[in-house]
């Protein structure tokens, strides 16, 4: 048997670490990016086997798209028209009504929308790493029409890069990341904001450092993902001020500060212990 | 010579920590905390070379007080009475303006007001730690009685635990720490809050993990460190409701929200230029 081909559309940070991710003698990797720059960076950290045309890559095996959300619907019609008959494409986009919306519209089988709930802070295949996804969820939300043998064939290069598969309704997703991976970088952003004015940043210890740690992150990607989900966000928002209203009025009293306080620490328990729930079951196989 | 004895009040994650720090053949480590237990616990982690009483603990060279904020100046009014003629003290709470308002009112110049700007999530000596101070930033804020023979010892000890003194005005340091260290506290609970309802936590990554670390911290601490602290508290909390606004209204306007974005990165890149600064300079040695 060939050995089979992975394709890569989109060689910045998420597609090169995918591309390290999957390395393995039994896999041809082909990434393409429109870049020359980018390509060259993924190839030479050997992030991919080999740089192909758009076309070489259209026609791989399984292709991740791994391009900003707003290019993502453009660059599907394109491998549509150029896909060998049993191409089957999955996407990593942090957003996902948009794009479902088109998977339903074009009665596509053969793709998988796909977000991996990883990342950080710097951009581009330089910080691509193999370790990138290794326990990661990786959200699938294929619908009606997509092909089951399609969602079996991503979920087996998810769990080859490490992560856990998780299924999810688009909507469902777009509220949870919100919440959990959009809002962090909007308090984030916000907070430093607030401290840009101080004279003594320098003072600033652990917990500055992690609350304020994916501020400021690629503005060009990040206006997509915060834009493409303004609805859920704009109510995360909304969530969070009342929180912190709370907590205000709750400053000079100090029975409400200490009930307050006592919940938060409770939520945290509660996180803790999903936690440990988590990692003590076995994960179980998908149904498909 | 004699060697060195170093009191330290309080046997929780601090003052564990600074036993820990200090640690060495010419200092005599005493610790004393009103929980059994918590001594206990100090000294099968070797945080102090002995337990003593109150009263031991008061006389030492150099005294820690390493309470909650709102037990310092009772402990503080205790260690007057009690005080060899030459002994020094220092505290750690995280709010100043109170304690500093004592330190004017008693005339007292054996006292430094200090706060050493390290910690985490994990309260007690269990998790104290040699290294909590290390390249951290420890803050004093002496007045104009203060004898600049017992801010030079004190900044002698801060040093060899690792830190790096910063004098600051004490209510300079009340509204610094509102925004760099009591805001993130706030942030992480509302945010963990906001998020409580949700049904799939597991997916959240590294950014929902970094910005909700230091949720949930010792609720009764934290409600005098933030009930202590409120002006300051509540005017940081306005700001990051009024940043988080200006985030919210720009959802829906792609130049905006690129120009909001922009101006994060950039506040970011300050940041970083402003740690690699403080990195390449010399430590100055303090004026005194």
């Amino acid at each position: 048997m060939l050995a089979m081909t992975v394709g890569i559309v989109g060689l910045g940070l998420i597609g090169g670490s995918i591309g390290l991710a999957l390395r393995d003698p039994g896999r041809r990797i082909i990434g393409y990016d429109p870049v020359a720059k980018s390509a060259e960076v993924a190839k030479s950290r050997f992030c991919v086997d080999e740089i192909g045309t758009f076309a070489d890559v259209a026609r791989a095996d399984v292709v991740f798209v791994a391009a900003p959300p707003d290019s993502v619907v453009s660059i599907l019609e394109q491998i549509a028209k150029m896909r060998a008959e049993t191409t089957v494409v999955t996407d990593c986009a942090s957003i996902k009504a948009q794009i479902v919306d088109w998977a339903v519209g074009s009665q596509s089988t053969w793709f998988v929308p796909g977000h991996p709930m990883a990342g950080h802070e710097k951009s581009g295949a330089k910080y691509a790493s193999a370790w990138l996804f290794r326990d990661a969820r990786w959200i699938l939300t294929p619908v009606t029409k997509t092909d089951r043998t399609a969602v079996r064939a991503v979920e087996a290069l998810v769990k080859a890069a490490g992560a856990k598969p998780v299924r999810l309704d688009a909507s469902e997703h777009d509220r949870h990341v919100a919440v959990l991976s959009h809002l962090p970088h909007v308090v984030a952003n916000a907070i430093s904001a607030v401290a840009e004015p101080l004279t003594h940043h320098e003072i600033g210890a652990g917990s500055w450092r992690d609350v304020t740690r994916v501020a400021g992150a690629e503005p060009l990607l990040w206006a997509q993902i915060l834009g493409g989900n303004a609805v859920a966000v704009s109510a995360a928002i909304d969530s969070i001020i009342e929180e912190l209203r709370t907590a205000q009025a709750a400053l000079t009293n100090r029975d409400q500060l200490l009930t307050l306080l006592y919940e938060a620490k409770q939520i945290k328990e509660n996180e803790g212990k999903r936690a440990s729930k988590e990692a003590a079951k076995e994960v179980a196989e998908p149904e498909v």
